[in-house]
């Protein structure tokens, strides 16, 4: 798959290109990063997004800390609450921290985060392209640029297109940043996948009128027991399949699970500010005193989830055992 | 309730003003219409939109239609598919029809018109505000813009409000035309409503975090079972405020029941163009070639209903029974 990278995964002029995915998919343009400050701020602000990619991003923040001359305690608590709900970025963090002083070992380390990015997603999709078929509904955006790898669930959906099972592609626009209308379409377009944006509001509709088949989403944080939080939208989502009797799945590299959570309930739901509803590209779609609220992410309880696809294969309830088995040292 | 009028009904200069209501809430603009034809274009168009106000407007169209010099027949037939969905409409043109060939009587029945439609709003306003409290959940717009009166859903919500058993109200921004963020939001602040806009897939997340305890929606045709037509994201909300065990209320005035509909499949839902949800508060969010699917309603089985509000009373299930009752001649 000739994938657009969120970074460039190389230093440059002591700088790390990032692809401002706010501007996709009109504007291809470069954000040059020069610290973890710089960092987590465009992991903050959106420019990455995605929770693979941003812990991706966090890591090469960690070697730009170096080059800055950064303390790696206060860059690495910079890029740490850069932005709450995904754990990869902890992760990423997490594995970052032996080489803390060691500019040229910070920098193999991360890339080997990255090979090792890859090679999960490679795993994912290749079992989880066995699990959808038909038309399938996806929110969000889950491929190359949401992780610097193949994706995860959105390369399932592409390997299954492929593979001649998946025939259509439901693409929730997923307000409030349109990342399913404007990234989504555009990585599906980009591989000849047939496809339509749909309000995501439509989604129930057409689940009612039996043009849905199957619905594939990604995954920020995974608890032990199988509950997960995706982006606003996915557990409204994984109700109207139970209600159709439409398979849920979820896809999402192991190193989205967060060992320490037993229940969905810990995970910490970033709220963000009322502008991003308010506006778009620009524009505003009420007045400036018109009270918002916007939260970013929704957990959806395992009870709600057909199975779990991560890198060591397909999972069906009870999804604890198979959890805890995968995530055993 | 001081409410804004979606057109003004009188005759100046040989015309009508039609407020623009894509323009809301940051212009006023009224559109001078001359004729039925014009008069279809501003419904066809969304200049004018909710049921109910659809409907006098069509009203006004025959009216307009005489000064014009059109046809009856063919001003009829203009008006009558200028939007297939909402039966206000048919049913606005079957009641000007007695009077095709006579302007004084025409422009006296528009009169008549309306003022029925605001003797029922107010008596659904009555019956509707005692249904509902604590927090509540809607979509689109039902207010005075939608319908030329005090509203149905909302008016029973603003009520609710007055009496003090409503305390908040979610309103869903409702893609792809925004009636939510810029419609229902603006009637709230006027009225001094305690509100907040949120993406319309948020709503899930409320219900799950027990912030919703009630949804009112109107209804643009309900079959003589309970089932009825509303703007998309109707049906979901349905689906998700069962799973919730949320009280879900639709309220309507009686011109919105199809007494020759048994049930719901037979409502024509209206698709509308792609360019709507390609293009957000006038900016487009993803390529020309981009492939979009607008459905612009969607039908919510009666057995997701709590309880369906008219000028009549409140009626819970079974439905058909009252139903019949409340529309026998």
């Amino acid at each position: 798959m000739p994938s657009t990278l969120p970074l460039r995964p190389r230093i440059r002029d002591r700088r790390v290109l990032v692809l401002d995915q706010r501007r996709l998919p009109f504007d291809e343009v470069w954000i040059p990063v020069a610290s973890a400050a710089e960092m987590a701020a465009a992991i903050r602000d959106m420019a990455v997004r995605g929770a693979p990619a941003v812990g991706l991003a966090a890591a090469w923040g960690m070697v730009l800390a170096h080059l800055a001359g950064e303390d790696p305690a206060e860059a690495d608590a910079c890029l740490r609450s850069a932005r709450p709900t995904a754990v990869n970025l902890a992760h990423a963090l997490d594995r970052m921290r032996p080489d803390w002083g060691d500019p040229k070992a910070s920098e193999i380390r991360a890339r080997t985060l990255w090979r090792e990015v890859k090679r999960a997603e490679r795993a994912i999709v290749r079992h989880g392209s066995r699990c959808l078929a038909g038309r399938v509904l996806t929110h969000c955006n889950t491929g190359p640029l949401a992780t610097g790898g193949t994706g995860t669930a959105l390369g399932a959906i592409v390997e299954g297109f492929r593979q001649g099972r998946i025939t259509h592609v439901w693409v929730d626009e997923t307000r409030p940043w349109l990342q399913g209308a404007r990234l989504t379409a555009w990585e599906l377009a980009r591989e000849g996948v047939p496809h339509a944006v749909i309000t995501d509001s439509t989604s129930a509709a057409l689940m009612a009128r039996g043009e849905v088949d199957a619905v594939a989403v990604g995954a920020d944080r995974m608890a032990m027991n199988g509950d997960f939080a995706n982006k606003i939208g996915t557990y409204g989502l994984s109700v109207l399949a139970r209600h159709h009797d439409i398979p849920f799945w979820v896809m999402l590299p192991l190193s989205s699970l967060d060992a320490r959570l037993a229940t969905g309930e810990g995970i910490p739901i970033e709220e963000r500010p009322q502008e991003e509803v308010r506006t778009f590209a620009g524009r505003a779609i009420a007045p400036s005193d018109t009270p918002f609220r916007n939260l970013a992410f929704d957990v959806t309880p395992h009870t709600l989830v057909t199975g779990i696809v991560t890198e060591r294969g397909a999972l069906l309830p009870p999804f604890d055992e198979g959890l805890l088995r995968w995530t055993a040292p």
